[in-house]
């Protein structure tokens, strides 16, 4: 098994790094590589894809026992929804391109009409192939479907590099509306123009596709030989549900309609031709209010984990892995650039009121990022309430069944093992609580013959499932009101709200291409991180 | 414990983080951020780290039970003497800048003497301190002692970030080559020039040493806390020994004489004004038939790993863990490079001899570079011949005393438990496989009485053994003979081998910034890489 994810994981390297010389090179070096070449190789990487893809679809998976295991975690609904989202809006953005080119195909080669179409077709199949198999556990063909995986993972990987680096698209448009004679001028057409806009506005959901793909299709990677106990039934797992929470929801919704005015009046003032500074100020004042109350928020939910004193969750789980380095990884992203700013303001003139306003704003956002992530990583290593029994009983199955790591798992199975299976969380388990209450009246006398003893465990039980009751509470609008100020954080930079590089500050300290390629590194993934955020808060949010 | 883990390693991403920005600020902002600026923020750094190590020196290690466990796997000697050897390089560099900078004295600012002052005292610190405190699973402070850790690797991870991207003397001594007229000549004295010649030989060993200080490090860090079993006692450890192998020495040998001459005629021809084409076609030559002998003996190597059947070793190893990553990691600086290269050929003219011969250079190198890591590995991972007794016995007592990892511990226990516990390898262990056979002789009639089934056991044991025995030597010679490739390999870069650089083919296709920026990042990491190597082959060596 290590051989085969050794051998195919060299696969991807080499892949990759072939990938990114030629991406470099064409950076570097325009005159010998051009951006066709690239998409040459991009194109031959997408139909072996694609290719492998089919021969998923129709022969490996149709084996007989396959797939006899599925992962439950892997995929969840919110991350192949929003691969079917994100995979839609980069057909959209294909097809815009495709339109774009043929308008202007006098001085369009016609490759640029056919590479968008492979695309579309790359982006369909795959988007079909996450949508039904993103849980499998294959069981046949490991070698040749852990090469497949990792060929379209590092496909995916090099199409985002490309996307990040490639700003051939801005260039254009830019070089257009300081009107330079190009032979390339959009008619004015209404329909040219919307394509250039629709071109722009769904230029980010591409690179966030990407992504998505690649965590998916790793979590498959990892997946790939796994054999799992079929006591997990996934019926157990428990629903979201909105009942209980109130606060959260309320100040979410608050921070989420501010948001949505100050980035309106934002992108009105900051895209004309002067950019207004008192706009800057609004940006950034809105930032420094919100960051401390979603950190405070963090550290909060942290202190009730702490306090809580559940078990942890410590079973093999590789998309739980993947969350944390995932969430870890992207906050990079932010962290360096909101570093690179910081020393950038610190050289220049910290005291100018803009200068400070930024210099908070990039304190906080570093603050902000790890103690969310901290809050989500530890969220997501508590066990579930009600999946705990359960989640023993898994256990017990899978040391009969299979090498796994399960520490010190002699010394807590001794309690609670015989009673609620098959019950979901939320409401229901109130509800319960109030039927042990009920039958503790009613055989009160039995109760007093089998002594103090067992009164003892049902009162301390009670209590401490009364005390849990507020932390619950707490850890639930916490993670919801973090939630809402994700989304609109994610809304603001991906629809075009980039004050990192409009306010022009750290673009004149450390010269125009080098900033531009910093952000063009730290965006996406800072876009990612907040989108991969949301996801991870929704999982915390639903297990309180 | 693992709150303590991410909090240090947040402060050391927060720390890294902040100097990347720094560096990077006075690599694009040199105005803004003078190379002053950064040396006196490595300088605080520096200072934190030798208070936080005297503490450690005189209060923490000396507490009592601080000190209860020591990782024999930690800090093996060839570690802790690079660290010396490599230390001591690095304050013969700071030495010479030291009377570089008193001679130019005149256009030098002052602080051009005390920088390299408290680096001088921070590698004297660092050095005695991982010279006798490498091993140590320290049990007091567990949260203070990982904070310093994670500060002192953040601040050798900067250095080493310095270093990669500080040219600022090679440019001075280019620019006194192209006699500018600058105030800062270095005037006809001998000492003038030892300082800078010396200057230059020593500069790769400083960033050798502060990667090898990193990894020494971080095992420290992951061993804070760690509770290991008193049973795992270090004389058992194999030792290094070189009997039994001719031919891996004898090749390797011809290998070095070889490689020395090839280098000592390229550095004579290929530093002269103008180089010549036919030392680059030799140099490109020796290596393009040293790269596939290596890698063939890397393939065999470990096709034999592959049939010998040896039980892996699956006990938690923090040292062999981050061998493995290192390996790894360390080798893609060479393969990105690699890989730029043959673009750079493709994209311009693969007919030309010299081209030719440096794109099979760059594809062999990659091939040469993975088969060796999965050679490497796959030994690292294996079990040492009269450790493996030992090792199950540890495995259980660790079972009683540590949650640990042990899948499938119990099916592998059955046999040969109390037999050989304190034997030591090579010689002895083939006088005692003649030990046996005389017994064997001697208790012939009883073991006639005991019928087939001993016989049988006996038989093939023997037989096992001595086919293990031309697997052993096999592997032997190959892991001595790629100790000496890797060692010429290593040699060679070291003491200014570039052809990469001086062949001038790469640098007109990327431009100059670019592929000094590529060369920057990939070359001090093939060293390192090269110096790694060998490391684990011999480990490898001892084990086989």
């Amino acid at each position: 098994q290590k051989a085969g994810q050794l051998f195919s994981g060299l696969l991807a390297m080499n892949v990759v790094f072939l990938g990114s010389a030629f991406i470099s090179s064409m950076i570097f070096n325009h005159v010998a590589i051009t951006l066709a070449d690239v998409w040459i190789l991009l194109s031959i990487l997408k139909v072996l894809c694609v290719c492998w893809i089919i021969c998923y679809l129709l022969g490996t998976s149709r084996q007989p026992h396959a797939v006899l295991y599925r992962d439950s975690h892997a995929g969840p609904i919110w991350v192949r929804g929003s691969v079917l989202l994100f995979g839609s809006f980069s057909i959209l953005l294909n097809v815009f391109q495709i339109g774009y080119s043929t308008i202007l195909i006098q001085c369009k080669s016609r490759v640029e009409i056919v590479f968008p179409s492979i695309e579309i077709v790359f982006i369909c199949t795959q988007a079909l192939f996450l949508w039904h198999h993103s849980k499998d556990c294959i069981q046949v063909h490991h070698n040749f479907t852990r090469c497949g995986l990792m060929l379209t993972i590092a496909t995916n990987l090099l199409l985002w590099l490309l996307a990040v680096t490639n700003d051939t698209i801005h260039m254009e448009i830019e070089s257009q509306l300081r009107n330079d004679t190009t032979s390339c001028i959009c008619p004015n057409t209404t329909i040219c123009k919307v394509f250039q806009k629709g071109y722009i506005l769904l230029y980010p959901f591409n690179t966030e596709y990407c992504l998505v793909c690649c965590s998916v299709l790793y979590v498959m990677w990892k997946n790939v030989g796994r054999r799992i106990s079929h006591h997990h039934a996934p019926h157990i797992k428990p629903k979201f549900k909105l009942q209980g929470v109130v606060f959260g929801p309320l100040l979410g919704t608050a921070t989420v309609i501010i948001g949505i005015c100050v980035f309106m009046v934002y992108q009105i003032q900051a895209t004309g031709s002067a950019p207004n500074r008192q706009v800057f100020v609004m940006y950034y004042s809105y930032y420094i209010v919100l960051l401390p109350l979603m950190s405070v928020g963090a550290v909060i939910g942290t202190i009730i984990h702490a306090l809580e004193k559940r078990e942890l969750d410590t079973l093999k789980n590789p998309t739980r892995s993947l969350d944390a380095i995932l969430l870890m990884g992207a906050a990079l992203g932010q962290i360096a650039m909101s570093y690179f700013s910081i020393v950038a303001i610190v050289a220049t003139d910290p005291r100018d009121l803009l200068n400070s306003l930024i210099l908070s704003y990039s304190v906080l956002l570093i603050f902000q990022n790890i103690t969310q992530n901290v809050f989500i990583i530890d969220g997501l290593h508590r066990q579930p309430f009600v999946a705990a029994t359960e989640a023993r009983h898994r256990g017990h199955a899978r040391q009969h069944t299979a090498a796994s790591e399960l520490p010190g798992e002699e010394e807590t199975t001794t309690s609670c093992k015989q009673e609620h299976t098959q019950i979901s969380p939320g409401k229901e388990e109130e509800m319960k609580e109030e039927q042990n209450h009920e039958g503790y009246d009613q055989r009160r006398v039995s109760m007093l013959e089998l002594g103090q003893e067992i009164r003892k465990v049902s009162l301390s039980y009670i209590q401490s499932y009364s005390h849990l009751s507020w932390k619950r509470r707490a850890l639930r609008e916490i993670s919801f009101f973090l939630v809402l100020c994700n989304i609109i954080l994610w809304v603001m930079p991906t629809f075009g709200a980039h004050p990192v590089f409009e306010n022009g500050l750290e673009k004149s300290f450390y010269g125009y291409s080098t900033w531009f390629a910093i952000v063009n590194f730290g965006l996406p993934l800072s876009v990612f991180y907040r989108m991969h955020s949301v996801g991870g808060l929704l999982e915390v949010y639903v297990t309180a």
